[in-house]
């Protein structure tokens, strides 16, 4: 099936849409399948992944050994290494997968109408889900076992670099499906580095459904540009705290904290803080010190650094920065409705908190700030498809069609009409 | 506001982009309205209609002059037409979409999660929602209705040949919504024949949320292939009805007789009949008989045509065609398998329907058949929002993302999170 390094773009884009329509023809047969039969093929993928663990590191070896020669920074190297604990994460995760309610086929309400027919709506897969990602190869594993848990085939196409550990988890991928007999196309991997696969894969229009973008902002630029598939995405988690004059100082600072240093490099972590005028000589010096004992660099707006003379001075850029780092833009504003205006200027709409004890301004923060999500007296790093209750996630949408928010087996369903009549006819 | 005919194209996207860019502030004044507001301003509205229907057909006479000027055809000027009981349907159609139920702002659930954070999700308004209209002025009022309703902004643009009725409209729709307070800037009616206005509103990402494009098939596929901004929208609408085996033929014939008569130009009249051989000699000519009786014409393939010598030979073309017009094909397909085959390969997937008494076929048929509505024993004609108790309609999706089928006031909102903590952090 793979095509050579040297073929011309329409060679590349043959093939990737030869996968793609044969997952067409497998998505049928996965959505018409019993839950049973996907949770059975999610059991056999894992086991399979586990009894390949070393075959799957062989593989590994060699795309880590490749990585070295080209250069790739130790970070990288990092992300690509399939450790024993990772191969059992991935095991682990697809049996996760496997317990969670099945979202295919339910109906949730089936409802007379004044004409005697009954109306409802019935869930079902996406189609085809074409996945792009970058070089952690357990993604092809996490992937992979949403969209067969969702009734959905999928062509996944991950980093180059690792491309021999995809193709290793690929054929336990497609064993387990072969072995509970569902069709091994409803998972493709794209076996070529070849750069024009994403050009094909992103405008197949007749073949995939939806396309999942997970990597850094500039793949997601060129896909935005290129492609004609909808997708399910978000570029930029530009997340902003603020805390209200009303907000209880302790329970800001534990807020804040958490929002920013748990972890620095995840889409929910705080960028901007805003801190209401009247509690920021009160709150500032506090979290100076947190912040400094932390080593995260503070940049402040004019009156932040009134109050924090030591710290670096915020330039206009800083508001719209996604800084992935241990740097905090902090800036002082007069009550609830300039911080709204700041967050409506410079979100990215993906998550923002307020810190208050005034019913009233909690009440409109949430009403009005519009973001996939917002939250009150909560850090922005529970913004994620586990501590949401959803038990898996694809990834998280900023878009405003469809999924937005984290997003999870549902997001990779839809709905159809069903209509159950006894021969009625509309007059 | 207006702006002249002969400006440039860069002249028209400045001021489509400086009214959508109004529309989006007004937005986020809707948004945060009570109903009572909206609603009110519906009902204002529907008051100025009818209080302004004298200069309202003065505008419209100046369009039907210049019309018949320009020489288009007695349906599209019946269609331009503002007669008293259209003016009079406009206003009851406010009237009966402020007696909706609000969408916006209801949580469905807010759920306790192990971390102790409660987590629901709150139904927000889409946006600024641009709809492109062609020759029916109504569309203005009720597309205008619809959006308010749903707290949206919406930037309208209708045909040129309705220019000055829809501008008339659009001053009732104003004077309505600075009645009750709320920003004329949430309606906007662009004001410009020059077809560069609809190249900006659909590429102007940044302002407009989402596209309902209204209209024939060449309007659709131009939005299609040029807009940036996402949408809602069906392309054809090639609605198949399979009378199978175990189908009662009285049913059957009182069933197809709806789908393909009660209108024919509409999105889900049935376009191709699936009859399965087992009942073919006992359902056709029969059915012959009514078609010819209604002046539909009959095109069938090798094994209807042995049934019916007197019919037409369908050829390929047929089978991909949406006649909108008394033509219907037939075919004789050896079961259900066959008929979903030929469904799969031929539908718009827009609304498919079966008869039959057979329970299996029937669950196997609602299950299978991946279309925006699936029927069991009932004409297709039924795939409508007030049919459906949608209560209203602004246009109906055979996209697999957001909202599909009938979209009514739902579909004209998305969802956001919402996380009630009380300082809660993430371990």
């Amino acid at each position: 099936m793979a095509v050579e390094e040297k073929s011309t773009p329409e060679d590349v884009r043959a093939h990737v849409a030869a996968l793609a329509r044969d997952a067409r023809a497998a998505g049928r047969v996965l959505a018409a399948s019993t839950s049973g039969a996907r949770n059975g093929a999610l059991r056999a993928i894992a086991a399979r992944l586990r009894a390949s663990a070393a075959s799957l590191q062989t593989a590994n070896a060699a795309d880590l050994d490749a990585g070295r020669e080209a250069g790739l920074d130790e970070a990288l190297l990092d992300r690509l290494a399939l450790t024993d604990a990772r191969i059992e994460a991935m095991a682990s995760g697809l049996e996760q997968i496997a317990e969670l309610p099945d979202p295919v086929g339910s109906i949730a309400e089936l409802n007379p109408m004044p004409s005697g027919i009954r109306v409802g709506r019935m869930r079902v897969p996406l189609g085809v889900v074409g996945i792009i990602y970058e070089s952690r190869p357990n993604v092809t594993a996490d992937a992979a076992g949403l969209c067969l848990k969702s009734g959905n085939a999928c062509v996944l196409r991950g980093g180059s670099e690792a491309l021999r550990s995809n193709q290793a988890i690929a054929e336990c991928v497609t064993a387990g499906l072969v072995e509970v007999g569902l069709p091994a196309a409803a998972v493709a991997v794209v076996d070529t580095t070849d750069r024009a696969a994403v050009g094909a894969l992103i405008t197949l229009d007749d073949w995939v459904d939806v396309l999942v973008p997970r990597g850094g902002k500039s793949l997601i630029e060129r896909i935005m540009r290129e492609a004609t598939v909808p997708m399910i995405k978000h570029l930029d988690g530009i997340c902003h705290c603020y805390v209200d004059a009303a907000a209880d100082l302790d329970m800001a600072e534990r807020v804040v904290m958490n929002a920013k240093t748990q972890r620095y490099g995840t889409c929910n972590t705080l960028e901007t803080l805003l801190v209401d005028a009247a509690v920021a000589e009160a709150l500032l010096p506090r979290l100076e010190a947190r912040f400094k004992a932390a080593g995260v660099t503070l940049r402040g707006c004019e009156r932040t650094c009134a109050v924090l003379p030591d710290i670096e001075a915020a330039s206009a850029e800083d508001w719209d920065t996604e800084y992935l780092a241990p740097i905090l833009s902090i800036r002082v504003v007069n009550g609830l409705d300039e911080a709204m205006a700041h967050i409506e200027r410079h979100s990215s709409g993906h998550t923002e908190a307020i810190v208050t004890n005034h019913h009233p301004r909690a009440e409109r923060f949430l009403r009005e700030v519009d973001s996939s999500s917002v939250m009150v007296n909560a850090s922005t790093r529970f913004a994620d498809g586990f501590e949401y209750g959803l038990g898996a996630e694809i990834g998280i949408s900023t878009d405003r069609l469809h999924a937005r928010g984290p997003v999870g087996l549902e997001g990779l369903t839809t709905q159809k009409w069903i209509v159950m009549g006894e021969g009625h006819v509309r007059e």
